[in-house]
C-alpha cells in the first residue's frame, strides 16, 4: 500500500472523495490533516472561485489536496428549457405554485482558464471525472509535476487512462455514490459492481488502483486490498461529518439505513448515484427527456428550493453510495482513523 | 468459517452455485468430491426427473449435494404469446424463417410432488430462488432435517427468510450471473452490489451469510470474508468446466472477457444476468412486452435453435457473472482448490 501513499505524498492510501456541492475546503483539510488525501471538487467552481479555494488551502496546510475536475464536453449555447422537459415538471411547478428560472448550468468542463490556475498554484494531486480534458491541457497539468487521477467504470476505460499518462486510477464500481465517471460508454446496464471491476483493472494495468464504490469501514478497506487494490476512495461515510456543508435534509435522509439509492440522470442530465425520493421515483430514475448534462438539473430548481422550504428532499440530489453504515456525524479524522485499520488486515 | 462448513456437512464453505440449463448431476457430484458444496439446479425438473436425479446421486456420493428449486408463484393457465410480443418478434422469425410454436414453460415452482421426492430422498441441503415455498411445504423440507438456504438481493429480503427459518442467507450482489433472487420488491434499479450488500446483510442477521456475486478466485474469497462472508457461492467460474453441460456456443461466448453483461428478462420475464447478445440488445435488456415468468423464454425457443444451428448464440440465453477471470476451462475440483485457498488469506 506504501506506493500509493509515497506516490500522492501523504501517509495513509485513503482518499476522501470530491463531492461538488456538499463540501468546500474545510473537509479536505480535516482529511489531510488525518493523514489521508482530502479532495476539493472544483466542478462548480470558476477562476476566481477556484483561486481563491487554492490560497485558503495553501493558507491552511502544506500537505497535498487533490483537487478534482469534470471533463465532459461542454454544451455551446446554453439551451432553453426543452418543451417536453417543462410539460413534464408542470403539474409540479403548479402544485407548488412556482415557476419556471431559466438559471445557468453550474458545472463548467476544465478549461484554459482553470488550467491557468492550476499551473500558478501547482497542487500536488490533480483528478478528473468523465475522462480526462484536452492532450495540451492535461499536458500543462503534467508539466507542473502534479499526480493526475481518473475514474474509471470499465477495463476499457482503466487501459484509456493508462495510455495517457493518469499516475493511478480510481475503479469506481456500481456501488458509489454521485456521479459515475463512465466516459467511454453510456451503457448504464453494463456498469459493474466493485467486486467485478476492481479486480480486473488490477489485472489490466500496471499502475495502482483505487477502489471507490460501496467502501464504509475498515472490513471494507481491507476486503479491497484483498481485490488488489493500493488505496481507497471513500464519499459517502464523509457525508454527515461536521466538516462537511452537507444540507441538514441530506444529512437526514442519509440517516435513515434503509432508504435506497438509484442512478439517476434527473438532476444533471448524466447518471449519479442518490437516495431515492420524489424525483427520482416519479420522473426517473432514468429520463429520455432530462436536458443533456449539466442542464437538467436546472429546471429542477425552483421546485428544490419550494420543498426544501417546507423541509423535504423530494427535488434535492441527495447524493450516497449503497453502503451508508459508515456514514455518521463524527469529524472526519475519527472516519479516516477507522478506516485505516482496514490498511493492516 | 467452519460453522457454516460444519452446518452444510462439508469441508468447505464453497458451493457452487446450481445453474439450471448448463449442469446436470456431474458438476454437483465434482464439486462434492472436492471438499465443497456440490449443487443440483431442479427447477427445470418434473418430479420424476427430480427421482432420477437424487438417485444418480445417492448411488455416487455420500456427500451432501444441495438441491435448488424456484418458488415463484406459478401461472395458473399457460398464456398464449401476447400479441404485441409475437409481433415484437415478427422480423426475426421472417428473418430466421421460423415459425412461431408456442411450447410449454419449462420450470415449474417447488409444490406437493416435488416435495414428496424431496421427503422420501431427504437430501443434506435444499435451497430455494425467489423467496421461500408456501410455509406448509417449507415445514415438510424442515421436518427432514434438511438445511434450507435461500438468496437475498436485500436487507429487507435477509431478515425476511432469517425470521422463516432458513439456515444460511445467500447474499446475492448486482455481480452474479443467471437469475436475480429478488422476491420482495422488483425494482432493479436499486439492487446492491455484493461490496455494498454482503457487509450490510451480516450486521443485520444472525446466522451465517453466504457471499455470492463477482468472486472468482481465492482473492475473491479472501475479500467477502474480510466482509464478513461465512462462505462463497460461486457459479460462473464452473461454467466452462468439463463436467458442466453448457453448450459450445456458451463457452465460447464466454470465454472472450470482454464481452459485457446485462440483466436481463427478455429470456424468461424475470430479470438474469447474461453476456449481451443480439436478443438482449435488440429486444431488451429489460422489456415491457416479455411475457410473466418462466414462459418469456418459449416464444424465444425457434430463434434460439434456428441460431445455434448456424453456429451463434443471438438468441441464447448466455448466463454469466460480471467478473469471468476465474471462468477457466478447468476440472471443477481445480476451482475448488483455487477457491479454497483464499479461506487461508
Amino acid at each position: 500500500m506504501n506506493t500509493l501513499a509515497d506516490l500522492l505524498g501523504v501517509e495513509l492510501p485513503i482518499i476522501q472523495a470530491p463531492m461538488a456541492g456538499v463540501q468546500d475546503t474545510a473537509l479536505a483539510l480535516a482529511v489531510a490533516a488525518a493523514g489521508g488525501l482530502g479532495s476539493l471538487p472544483a466542478a462548480m467552481l470558476d477562476p476566481a472561485g477556484l483561486e481563491d479555494a487554492l490560497t485558503t488551502l495553501s493558507r491552511h496546510t502544506d500537505l497535498p489536496i487533490n483537487i478534482n475536475f469534470f471533463c465532459h464536453t461542454p454544451i455551446a449555447v446554453q439551451p432553453d428549457i426543452p418543451e417536453a422537459w417543462q410539460n413534464r415538471l408542470a403539474p409540479y411547478y403548479s402544485e407548488y405554485g412556482v415557476t419556471v428560472a431559466q438559471t445557468k448550468g453550474s458545472r463548467a468542463p476544465f478549461g484554459q482558464e482553470l488550467a491557468e490556475v492550476i499551473v500558478r498554484h501547482a497542487p500536488r494531486v490533480v483528478s478528473f471525472h468523465f475522462g480526462l480534458p484536452e492532450q495540451d491541457l492535461l499536458d500543462r497539468i503534467l508539466a507542473t509535476g502534479a499526480k493526475v487521477l481518473s475514474s474509471a467504470t470499465s477495463v476499457a476505460e482503466a487501459l484509456w487512462l493508462e495510455q495517457r499518462g493518469v499516475s493511478a486510477i480510481i475503479a469506481q464500481g456500481y456501488e458509489a455514490g454521485g456521479h459515475r465517471g463512465m466516459f467511454l460508454s453510456n451503457d448504464l446496464s453494463s456498469q459493474l459492481g466493485t467486486f467485478a471491476l476492481l479486480p480486473q483493472v488490477v489485472a489490466a494495468v500496471r499502475i495502482p488502483v483505487i477502489a471507490a464504490g460501496g467502501i464504509a469501514d475498515a472490513a471494507g478497506v481491507a476486503a479491497a486490498c484483498r481485490l488488489g487494490a493500493s488505496g481507497v476512495q471513500v464519499g459517502t461515510s464523509f457525508l454527515r461529518t461536521p466538516e462537511a456543508t452537507t444540507s441538514e435534509i441530506h444529512r437526514r435522509a442519509l440517516a435513515d439505513l434503509s432508504a435506497p439509492t438509484a442512478v439517476t440522470n434527473v438532476f444533471s442530465g448524466r447518471p449519479a448515484r442518490g437516495i431515492v425520493n420524489r424525483a427520482i421515483r416519479e420522473l426517473g430514475p432514468i429520463s429520455d427527456l432530462a436536458p443533456p448534462f449539466p442542464t437538467a438539473g436546472n429546471a429542477l430548481q425552483p421546485l428544490r428550493r419550494a420543498a426544501e422550504a417546507q423541509g423535504n428532499g423530494d427535488f434535492s440530489p441527495l447524493w450516497s453510495g449503497q453502503n451508508r453504515s459508515g456514514c455518521s456525524a463524527e469529524p472526519a479524522a475519527d472516519i479516516v482513523a477507522r478506516l485505516a485499520e482496514g490498511l493492516q488486515m
